[in-house]
């Protein structure tokens, strides 16, 4: 049983290097209030400085996932200094998601709205129950869904997007894997675990290095021109075959034989 | 019946705010003349400044949506000064569209090719019928859809935009859909009026501000990088959640009731 | 039957400036050698200059379009020089296929991976058999496809398009078409080849210019803003529709009669 004892955000770790993260303040549909966000915070700061971490999980307990912002707080100090530094401290979890040098996977059932809809938005990769449902909803309390918007847009095409933003109406998890949002989808509890873990395996499976130096490229070239795109790519891609575990990985091939990467974990 | 008195227009507006602007040049497929086009920013301009205002809906009459522009016209004047007049004349009434500070929803029916394609591309919500049709067809006569490549390819991938601009081939609103360039489909005419009264309905529900700043916001931030972005995204949604209608939102969301914002519109 | 005295690059070009590029190395997969590399480009450079030519296939002779690059040869050379002038080989061909004035098409059977699925993407069309499969290996070997992400996530959304670069996996030809890397499915040889025809022959009957003219304002814009792009778009359509074939397509599309463009090819 959860009480109010238990901590806001739970970390497990296992001897691969898969951290779970699970937001839990169920009774709240896990908002995030800023305690919330500070514990994020600080786990992502953590993890980003952490060699043996390898994958992130963000899950969360109870029936939701995430319902956004805590209203409770936002009301008890209707400030514009109170609002900009909270939004922009919500902002700095979702960047230090994509920075984080591991691949960071949502695992979502229940409601994803607002805020929670931008957590799953800004993972590298989501998987979900069929029953899930996600909605940037924050236009039906006359609070457009801005900061939503800005990784939801970065998911989607426009016109889907500007829906669900003007609309503020919720899709199912089955329309949300059609327009980006989610990689993979399960119809019960075991075989999301069983989807997550088909992910986390292949990805500790790789050498952290190349995982690290791929993903950061990643997001930078998306922002970049095709040409400058090219000499960062190349540029990265020319560093991280001089990597032992890229040596290694390539004479493997060659031999026909399963790359020995035992140590570089 | 419509006869040649009738204005290339046709604007109506009802008592929440839904203005109606229906192009009215049936038997010449509701191309986009100069004069058509001058209509329309006249309306336009009018709609920026005009705060009764809630949402408009571009409609026509007739069976074809729009056939692009008048090529009548275009050959009447072959000038490279003329020609780049009137592409930016046309540039401008589609810019005009996604600047206007209230949602604009495209109301399609039979054909929409070239910039009549383009139009459609520029709203920011699209409601078809399900026979309704779609092509940049300029290339057929030698005239690649270089403005309308604009839109449409920020509506959906390139390959597709592409295979279109290139062949001048027709997709179905189904395929039109699943690409990004419409949001939902209608089976008849009662149908596609009643799915645009839905969206039309959810949208005046909500607060004219949340909507004017959120539409606003959500274009400029996809021309950002991501940090950029969520700077200016969090400034915005800090200045929304300062106005009374956000703060009444909220305070109704806690108290479980539905928010007052009669006043407001 | 294929000897090692075949070329690398098998060139075919019809009446029509159809030219066909078969990448030749079966038994290696049709890697991208530095050879095979050289050999493209040599072709691209010219096919640039040669103002005969109207769309050019790139095919690929055996039971692979092509696997990447030619790992034997990169063991060979293991220094950070050798493998940034190899990447910037890469990335100068895969860029050349976007500059050329021309439309190209990748026709694909088997596997396209590594950077012979950058290839698939970096063509402006692609027709691939329905048992056509496609992965972002190289992160198996330890080496994250960076360049070939490039292209990769300009043809589909984030997460499916990491999701691909961070566990190496496959996707069959369906799913690569739904996430827009493919624009059209073939079920046995000679349906391929009967599709490749339809695209081929809606290009060459358009005017080369215009397809030209169109074909480079499309990438430019895709890199700039709204405004920016549609200045451009207006000044490229305004020149287009000064040219003899434009005006002559436009006559004829007035007088109800195809246009007479034979001269111009």
């Amino acid at each position: 049983m959860l009480t109010v004892d238990d901590p806001l955000l739970l970390r497990t770790a296992d001897a691969r290097g898969v951290v779970t993260l699970t937001l839990n303040r169920p009774q709240a549909f896990n908002a995030l209030s800023e305690a919330m966000l500070a514990a994020l915070q600080t786990e992502l700061d953590a993890l980003a400085q952490d060699e043996t971490a390898r994958v992130l999980v963000i899950a969360a307990a109870g029936k939701a996932f995430c319902a956004g912002h805590d209203l409770r707080e936002m009301r008890a100090q209707p400030s514009l200094a109170y609002y900009q530094a909270l939004f922009a401290r919500c902002a700095r979890v979702m960047t230090a998601i994509q920075r984080l040098p591991i691949p960071v996977i949502a695992k979502v059932q229940g409601v994803a709205t607002a805020a929670g809809c931008q957590l799953v938005a800004s993972c590298d990769l989501a998987v979900a129950l069929e029953s899930a449902r996600f909605a940037v909803s924050g236009v039906n309390l006359g609070l457009f869904c801005s900061t939503p918007a800005v990784a939801l847009s970065r998911n989607m095409g426009r016109k889907p997007a500007f829906e669900m933003l003007v609309t503020g109406e919720f899709i199912g998890a089955r329309e949300a894997q059609r327009r980006g949002l989610l990689n993979r989808l399960a119809p019960d509890a075991a075989s999301l675990d069983a989807e997550v873990e088909r992910l986390v395996a292949s990805i500790v499976a790789k050498p952290r290095v190349a995982v690290a130096m791929g993903k950061a490229l990643f997001y930078r070239q998306l922002e970049a021109g095709v040409e400058a795109a090219y000499i960062d790519a190349g540029q990265t891609m020319a560093c991280n075959m001089m990597d032992d575990t890229a040596q290694e990985g390539v004479l493997a091939f060659s031999e026909k034989r399963p790359p020995s990467w035992a140590v570089q974990g």
